[in-house]
């Protein structure tokens, strides 16, 4: 059976400072109409950035949808027109003051599928040396190293409850060990 | 420093079929106002459903925001007052027609930490067995059953791309493993 579905119009009800919604109407593969709703989202990168001892340099950010500080790997939207492996560089720097010789590419992840487009880029980085950091206006983060086996553990416990940092540590966590 | 926001303000612009959308402002630790825009969601549940050889039930299923056909675990929203392991449960049944004997709580998948305040549980199922499948009116999916290993290459290639899916069978596979 043809799963696809076909887009017959798209209203865009908000327009926002970083997200946009539209509520799009679809035919189904039966033939039905039906309503989805589509936050559009700029994307934006993760950085997963080890030293050389297997340390991972993670954010603490007060997230207001949840109300409380969660521990994170340093991520960011993109700016307008700007290249993705630039923005992890800069994202990187933002948040943590490092710089990283080596970054690779480990996939796409996308947080949401049933209601949101967001693409989020995930880097892992390497060979780091130390500068400054320099935050957003209105981003306020504290800075922590943790081992990435004490970070896998943090996440089988369910202590880490950030999707793409539950997907980025664990994916580097297998890249290192190949 | 302490880095929470205060919520001064909340507008909510959007109530729809499956999410509403809220503007907020907030006072940021600096003393600055900023904009938060917030999405709200039911929240759901993601279930991982493994037979004894290590096979997962997956599905296939058109995402209209990404225009394109994913392979995703079972996964659903919950429907109001119900019970997060009943909803888990009704899920599996729906999607793939599955009755789990075995159900054990993975933790926790928050999608979008900046923009949203969806919370999805992750389950791993186990001593599985086949009963009808019976999705949603407006739900059109395929089945698909994959060795776990064949799922961890098929994250590790970036074949798969949905959050929730990576998250998911990367911890089964971990925890299958202990």
């Amino acid at each position: 059976m043809d799963i696809r579905e076909k887009t017959i119009s798209s209203e865009q009800v908000y327009d926002g400072r970083i997200i946009k919604l539209n509520v799009d109407r679809v035919i189904c593969p039966n033939g039905r109409e039906a309503t989805r709703e589509i936050v559009r989202h700029p994307g934006g990168v993760a950085v997963v950035p080890v030293d050389k001892d297997g340390y991972v340099y993670m954010v603490r950010q007060y997230r207001v949808p949840y109300d409380t500080i969660m521990l994170e790997v340093p991520a960011g939207k993109l700016d307008k027109g700007e290249e993705i492996e630039a923005a992890a560089a800069r994202e990187l720097r933002e948040e943590t003051g490092l710089t990283a010789k080596n970054m690779v590419f480990m996939g796409n992840f996308y947080p949401s599928v049933g209601f949101c487009d967001e693409n989020l880029r995930m880097y892992l980085a390497t060979d780091l040396s130390q500068g400054e950091t320099d935050p957003d206006d209105d981003e306020f983060l504290n800075i922590e190293k943790l081992h990435i086996d004490r970070l896998v553990d943090m996440i089988m416990n369910n202590e880490i409850k950030d999707g793409k940092t539950i997907a980025a540590i664990l994916k580097a966590k297998i890249l290192l060990g190949r």
